[in-house]
This record gives C-alpha cells, structure tokens and sequence, in this order.
C-alpha cells in the first residue's frame, strides 16, 4: 500500500459542509496550552466533584454492580425508566409534573441538544437563542446547519422586547422557524436569570408565533441567594425542559435527560436510536441510586455552601480590582460571571497577555454563533478554583486589563479613537 | 395556557426531513408487545453478560471508584488516553499498530456510525454498504440523508465482482462517493467472513476509486473455529477501524473506539464535541481496569466456548427440522445465522404467525436501506439463548416455514405461481 500516506491527507478533503464550518478556536488551543500550575483558570465551567461523599459513590457504584443483569446488557433507547422516575421525582419539588415514559435518557445534556436539533432542524430553519448562549449548544446545533438567531439580554434575561421585534421579522406562522433554546436559570455564560413575568410572556409568544420552548435548566439548583422562579415546563406542557445530573452528582457519569410530550419524545426517540442505541445503563443506575439511597440533599447543600463562598469571592474582587469601564452581572446562582469590557478592548486578542500573567478566561465572542459579536466580554467561572484562588486571579486579569485601557486611554486623549 | 394541548401535535409537525424518513418499524413494536415468557426469541444480539465473573465487575468498579477526582468529572472529547491505549494494546494481537493519541472513545460503537456519517456525509452522497447490513449502521447514516448503495456477500463476504460492478457505475473520482461500511468478520446479520483475498482487493479498490473503508468489528475476537484473518487497518493506515467492549465485556457500558488517521480524527472530535462533549469517564475507567486488571483473557474462552455450543446446536437444528427449500450461512464466530427461503415467502408477514408459535426473528428487509429487499429472509441470533432453547425455537419456526410452504407448494402445483 505505497501509497497510504498520501490517502491520509485525502479523507480530510471528504467531510461533510457541516465539518467545514465547525473549527477549533484559537482559544481552546490556548487552553491546551495551559498546564502550567502557576496558571489560575477561569475559562472552565467544572463542577467540584472532590465535593462528593467517597461512601455516597461507593453506594451508588454497588448499586449498579448488583443489577449485573441489567446494568452491562444493553437496554432500551430511552434509559431505565427507574431512573426516569427518579428524574420525575427529583423534579416535582421545582412544580414540574411528568411520566417516566416520556423522558429520554440522554448522554449528559449535551446530547439532548444534539438530539433536539437532530430531531427539528432541515438547513437554514431558525432556532432562536439568548446571544451570548452555551458555546456547546451552538455547537450542536451547527451540526443541522440552522440559522441561530441570538437574542440580548439584561439582568432579567432574555430581552422580550428584542424577541418580539425578532420574531415580527420572522414572520408569523414561518415554518423554517423550529425553536427558542434559552437557558432561563444563571445563565451560561450570563449568569443572568429570566424573570417570572418574562417566562410568562415567552410562553404566550411561543404559541403566537408557534414555536417550541426548549428550556435548558442544567444549574436550577444552584441558587445561593433569591427565591427559586418556576420553570417555564411547570407552566407549560408543550416546552421541552433538560436536565442533568453533571452539576448535581456527576459530570463523568454523562447523564441528563430530555422531558418532552409524548408525540415528541417518540420522534426523538428515533433519531437517538441511531446516535448511540442507548446511553450507559450502569451510570444510569448509579444515578438513581444516588438520588433515592444516599443523602444528596444534604451533598447539594455542601455544593451550594462552596460556590457561593466562591461567587462572594469573585464578586468583591471585581469590585476591589476592576476598572470603572468594566461592567459585570451578579448571578444569583450557577457558575458564571458575564464581564463587559469598553467595545474598543478585543478580550480574545487580550487572552495571550492574560496567559503571561498567570490567569484565562473565555472570551465573549466564543459564545456567538459567527463569534463576531462579544470580542469586548468574557465569562468567567467561580465554581472551581478556591476563594483565594479567584481574589488573586481576578487581581492579575485587572492588571491586563488596565495595561491595555491605559493604551487606550491615551489614544483618546490623543483624539485618535472615540470612547 | 388553554392551547397547550394543541401545541403537543403541531411540535411533531416541526421535525426534520430525516426524521419524517425514519419510521419504527412494525417488527420493533411487535418484538415490545413479546413479553411472553413462553417465547424465545431469536431476535436480538445481545451477549450473555451472566458469563462475566462478578468479582471481575467489582474490581473494574473500584479501580473507577478510586479515580473519582477523575471518572465523576468532565474529560476530553476523545476519552481517557490511558483507555485508549489499553485498546490500543489489545489490538496490537490481530496486527494492529496505532497511536492512543488518534483514537477516539465513543458511547459505544454506535456513535462512532453516527460520528462517521456526521463527519463525512452531505445529503445526497454515497455510501457503499454490504446487503444486508447492520441495522443500527443505516439507522445512523440515514440521519444524513445519504445514498446507501449495497452490494451482496457470499460465504467469503462482500462480492468484489458487483462491487466493482457498482464502482464503474459510480465513476472514478466522483465526490460524492465517502466510504464503505464493512463488518469483514461475521458480519451482522450475513455471519459470514470476508476471506484474506477479498480484504486486499477491497483496499485496492478504496484507492482506485477514492473512498475510505470503514472496518468495523465487533465480533472479531469471538471466533470458534478456523484461523483469524487480519483486519484491513493492519493492512493499510488509511482504514477507520472501530471497536467495541460491547461483546468482550459489558454492552451496557456503551464504550467503543474510533482508530482513524490523525487529520480524520480531528475533523470526528469536532462533530464529537457537539454530539456529547465527552464519553463516560466512569465506564472508560472501567473498561481500561477490566482489560489490564481481571483475567479477561480467561473469560473470554468462557464466552466462546458458550456461544460455540450454542452456535453448534441452531446448526445442528437448522439441518433437523429446516425444509429443503431453506439455505443457511455458516458463520465461524459472532452471533448470527442469515437464512434465506423460498422468493415467495414474506419473513415479515410470517412473523406474526411465528409469535403466535411462540418464537421470533428479525426478518431480513430490516437490513436494507429501503426495506425492499431481504422479504424472504431472516436473521436469527443465537448468542442469547440456551442450547435447549435453540433447538425447540427453531423446530417451532420451522413448522410456521413448513405451513407456508405447503400453502405455496399447492399453488405452485397448481400452477397458480411461479417457483
């Protein structure tokens, strides 16, 4: 086979238009880089697992290992409904009502967003998201090459005059438009969350201008402060609601799942079967295990304590280091901070220097679908390194900062560029 | 929300082309609604996983316990390297040589079907698949709306004459043709092996006309008689070869492996990321543990010396009970029997009558791309039931096949069909 190595460069040539669009940021290989120890990362979005009781693991481990039968055997496309049930369970307390036949087990949250846009999206239908959005769900999505119609939003999230003013131009009754993805809870990368009247009136523009409502909720637990907002799936049997135990128990584990009304879970039941046949029915098990034979509640407190603690960190340094040009939002729970630098600052050319002083983050524009709006933001993440860890990182991201507003502070002194 | 109940029906008039072309098919909801315990089924594919040895579970366990800071946390897109290159040693026996670096572990074998079409196929492009094929390969490329053009097998596997038959008639060159899908050893559903000599001419014709091969062997290490062929990625670096522990070890712990050239594996891990960001990091661990820990080795002569004799008796009863008009593949490992019957004969329609007789197949139309051909055809497993069993559910089916049969040999006497 003389000529293999030439061949090796051709089966490249041959992926799909859907390939050639999606590209690696310059960004995540920055972060790759990154391993030096002396480097604090707020770029991630992990959740603290050393958090986690050894003996509530070794629990929830035994239980799958008992269940032999049915935890290494292949199982059905939706999952164990054992662990349906419990997910049904789990969600009551936050006023959602819903059968254990009809949620689909998904591989971690992530693929329900694969499976959803799988499941709804020919090229160039219109899904509508808050702008910025989760870089992963863009990323799905970008698979079944939809228009993304992103959306801004404010401290009450998503901005509903700026949806009905989008959705007049789309037009009413527009079949090309599929769904509104919105991540109503501490949002990623926002850290925003939707008012009550705002889930209100989303609803009753999803059934003005017939849209379907996918409701991402991977952090509703995650509240350290304020009163919990129903979800939209309480008030709503049609919305699609997501969930996941990555920020709960385990993100290893790559369970979540999709709670839908029966005519469409059947639909996405079909386009899973040739995803993955079915998602690993022994972290399936570990799942429910967790949920109903070990003190989670009491574990999700210890969660709840640490981030917050992490969250406070975070807060007041921004506070004691930032420039007055920078503005930033005040999650009331989840992992993130949205940081909003003067539009003449490039926070993804900034990330090297960042690099230099020991500290990353992720640049805003990562979270745009044509990652050409949000160059003058960045989200960073509380929910990982230690409150000393985040006073020092946010001291050294300062100094960057106001080395490059320094720059630029002359420069409009000089007259050279507007403020 | 008064309308909530009529957006439940108009969200499934939103789906996607690909998936108004997906449909489940009468067969599945028939195999749901054969809960009986007094049928056998000789439908499925599933492994005897009551032959893996308990303490061999638990230790693979504990070893993912005890990584917890590890297994309960997100991880890279393309799966442990540790596992990785346990996989890569294990295939270093059949001729292998590849790099843990350039393999990519998927939620089983199934998402690397998915990743594959995702990462190469535009609706509209070809794909040249054995006839019959795998199921669950169809279900995954039919998400990308492909034109799957199948070529038939003999007792030594794909037939390099109608392939080339079928290449002429693609064109040299044509871009739209991607790659072929092959299961060289005990194919599902066919059970028969491609020989030594078809393998290297396969790989000449992938350079003569430009596509890849995608080798894909789950069944490779459960052969129970004659010598083992090398697989065409230890002929050529260009072939995708993918893996699975599926059938060595656990199915429900969905872990399989993509080995591709390194420019491909790229272009996979960027579908991979939006597809489920990452495999479980849980059962990765596990797998790696099993492979280097437990003497797997040992348990797999348990699996081959069990499927074996259970092979030996559906052979046995086939040559029993089966009429004349019936032929057989005669597979030397994996899990299934191809059996053809007389043109006039309608395996699905059958099918209800079989379960009335309390036993049941899959008919063969499921292993077409259109469902049109394989009518007179089955594909009976005999990797799940015992022995005994075996013997009595093929000695029911072939009294429905002999009811059949007797009905079209008075009509063929009659001269009312044709033979």
């Amino acid at each position: 086979m003389k000529d293999a190595h030439i061949r090796f460069e051709t089966a490249t040539d041959k992926v799909a238009t859907r390939i050639t669009k999606m590209r690696p940021s310059a960004v995540r290989m920055l972060f790759a880089a990154a391993t030096r120890p002396d480097i604090i990362s707020l770029a991630g979005g992990m959740p603290d697992v050393s958090l986690l009781p050894k003996t509530a693991v070794r629990k929830a481990a035994r239980a799958a290992i008992d269940a032999q039968a049915i935890t290494l055997q292949y199982g059905g496309t939706n999952g164990l409904l054992e662990t349906a049930q419990v997910f049904c369970d789990i969600v009551r307390d936050v006023g959602i009502r819903h059968k254990p036949e009809n949620v689909i087990i998904t591989t971690g949250a992530q693929e329900a967003l694969d499976l959803i846009a799988k499941t709804f999206c020919d090229p160039g239908d219109i899904i509508i998201t808050e702008g910025p959005t989760y870089l992963g769900a863009l990323q799905a999505f970008s698979a079944y090459e939809p228009e993304v119609h992103t959306i801004g939003f404010d401290e009450e999230g998503m901005r509903m005059d700026l949806l009905e003013a989008e959705l007049e131009r789309i037009g009413k009754g527009n079949p090309r438009l599929k769904f509104c993805y919105t991540i109503p809870n501490f949002q990623n990368p926002g850290g925003v969350t939707m008012s009550p009247d705002r889930r209100k009136r989303l609803i009753e523009l999803s059934h003005e201008y017939d849209f379907i409502i996918v409701e991402d909720d991977p952090y509703g637990r995650l509240r350290y402060e304020g009163g919990h907002c129903l979800p939209m799936r309480a008030l709503d049997e049609s919305v699609i609601y997501l969930g996941t135990i990555s920020k709960m128990f385990a993100a290893g584990l790559r369970v979540g799942w999709i709670m839908a009304p029966p005519g469409v879970t059947a639909k996405i039941n079909l386009a899973k079967q040739g995803t993955d046949l079915c998602g690993s029915m022994f972290d399936q098990k570990m799942a429910a295990a967790y949920f109903t034979e070990t003190a989670w509640q009491h574990t999700l407190q210890k969660f709840i304590k640490t981030y917050d603690k992490r969250r406070r960190a975070m807060m007041d340094a921004l506070e004691e280091f930032f420039p007055p040009e920078a503005t930033w939002t005040h999650p009331e729970g989840g992992f993130f901070v949205w940081v909003t630098l003067p539009a003449y600052v490039d926070a993804n050319s900034m990330l090297a220097e960042a690099l230099d002083h020991g500290v990353i983050y992720t640049p805003g524009d990562s979270f745009y679908p044509d990652g050409k709006a949000g160059r003058n933001c960045m989200r960073l993440n509380f929910s990982y390194p230690s409150p000393e860890d985040i006073r020092e990182a946010i001291r050294r991201l300062a100094e960057v900062i106001e080395d490059r507003l320094e720059l630029y502070r002359a420069f409009i002194k000089a007259g050279a560029i507007s403020e």
